[in-house]
């Protein structure tokens, strides 16, 4: 395994011509096998010759987002936008302060909160996520990112981006492959931080979709948000976005919970060097821990079936050397 | 507007060093004023301090693929390859031999043919379109691709694609644009054939969705094909399909017919430089001649509103030097 982190400071030497020292591409990656294994796996299949050779269009990674790319804890962020928007939605919604479950989450009280019921969570995400047009969404959801703060971590949510996985993508474009999301969360929503967060364009971002509607007002062209579901794009739904959306099956896919388990089966499945990933959250110190029982980010039969199938598991603890960047990735 | 052609010469010295001819980047294109126009809004959106200066992030182009990148007569080639694998699959359904609308389609009488209704052709779509797994439909529509035959032009389907079409695709990808198609037909069909044929990937590639279910069968994951519409692809669909893919309003935009005035007024109605095509079959002598009465690929709404917001209407008679490939494009 030693070959892989050789071979890059030949490539560094091979590229720059004055390169003398080393370049390591993923230095908050702590040097374990695990990293060792990656540098392997993207060494090989973009070295024509090597049995495992990929042409380029064939280099397609795709990575689901929450507890991934970014931290998922205490609950998904996205869920923590639509409580806050439900807050700034008050004033248009004098109702709301006497009808539930939007009188609980504008009373901000953590009781009242934990006691609503997944119908609704529901509710609370379609008055927040629909109604409006596509450009007042992107509206609500870029002010929300660069104004508010992770209620323990304290810093803006795209800040809370893991750094190893920041180089990974750099690592993986560096080398001819395409870096998807495919994520759960609701595909704009991710739009509205991920482009400059992660370097991937919208186009490169797929998720829950909801449905959308194509009409003319006042001579001008607007899709609006409908408050029905598409593709639930979380399970079952991340192959199914990965066909829609790609059309070809992932040769590295990146996951973290059961969410991601149809996405790594599918993945899998193809013929070719591949290589599938689970994070493991076993870092309470410096993130969170979290696996078998957690209700956000549950990591259960996804685990067993990576154990079953060679799959490469990922500490957070072991493996990554930082955790989140030193400058927060919107203050760019 | 000659400034354009200049430039291209221009831009050959600058880069090659040796250039000492202009390199033409759009020889099937006939000196025209639609070239120039062409060539105009490229060279200009590519260079920086121009105030019509786009990042690479922003180039976005989509084309409609009937009829603006191939051709779409007597009928959508979609259509033909339904009704031949109608007569295909007849060995395993010998109860269609007396069952419409599938015994006129065996029988393949022109007069039995013409009296299908609209209903009888949803039929004959989802029996051949769906119920299989992905991986069966991308069999048969590779197996068609590579054996049929255009009824009146006697050449396979991917040698139908426009020379000056692939000439602006490669033009505009070389200046750093993403080409995507916009399609009404199904997605997978069009992915079956246009990597090859456009050099368009099918991450790039939108169209009519049908259904799709995920599922393991016999510890294989599969995609099955469902009959239902998930997303129709035509009118209205296709800047849905753009927002839902892309996430941006592209900047060019290329149609054919009224299917694509949506996509048109949509991609019209971003801010900064934009331009708007529209190809015009007039050339009987070459391909085939028809607009405001015509059946398939009517061009009538479409034309009225490119008259009134000054879209470009490209005629295949005076602008397209040749039409087809003189090599079919499947036989590289």
């Amino acid at each position: 395994m030693l070959a892989g982190l050789a071979l890059w400071s030949l490539a560094a030497c091979a590229s720059g011509g004055t390169a003398t020292t080393e370049v390591d591409p993923l230095p908050s990656w702590n040097p374990t096998p695990v990293k060792y294994a990656l540098v392997d796996f993207v060494e090989r299949v973009i070295t024509e010759g090597d049995p495992r050779y990929l042409p380029p269009g064939e280099r397609i990674a795709t990575f689901d987002n929450d507890g991934t790319l970014w931290a998922e804890q205490p609950i998904y962020f996205e869920v923590l936008f639509a409580l806050d928007r439900v807050r700034a939605m008050e004033a248009d919604h004098p109702e709301w302060r006497t009808e539930e479950p939007y009188a609980s989450v504008i009373a901000n009280d953590p009781e009242r909160l934990a006691r609503l019921s997944q119908a609704d969570l529901v509710k609370i995400i379609a008055v927040t996520h629909t109604g409006m047009t596509e450009q007042a969404f992107e509206a609500d959801t870029k002010e929300w990112f660069a104004t508010a703060r992770h209620p323990t971590l304290q810093k803006p949510f795209p800040a809370l981006v893991y750094q190893p996985q920041l180089e990974l993508l750099d690592y993986l474009r560096a080398h001819g492959f395409e870096t998807f999301i495919v994520s759960g969360g609701e595909v704009d929503f991710i739009r509205a931080f991920a482009p400059e967060a992660y370097g991937i364009p919208p186009e490169q971002i797929m998720g829950t979709t909801l449905g959308y509607r194509f009409q003319e007002v006042d001579g001008q062209p607007v899709i609006d948000r409908l408050p029905e579901v598409m593709i639930n794009g979380d399970n079952v739904g991340k192959p199914v976005n990965i066909h829609l959306h790609i059309g070809k099956k992932p040769v590295l896919a990146f996951g973290n919970s059961d969410g991601d388990l149809q996405m790594l089966q599918y993945a899998d499945s193809g013929d070719g060097p591949r290589m599938m990933l689970l994070l493991h959250h076993d870092d309470a110190e410096r993130e969170f821990a979290y696996d078998r029982q957690s209700h956000v980010g549950r990591l259960d039969k996804a685990w067993d079936e990576a154990k079953k199938r060679g799959w490469t598991v990922v500490s957070m603890k072991n493996d990554f050397a930082t955790i989140f960047p030193a400058t927060p990735a919107n203050d760019d």
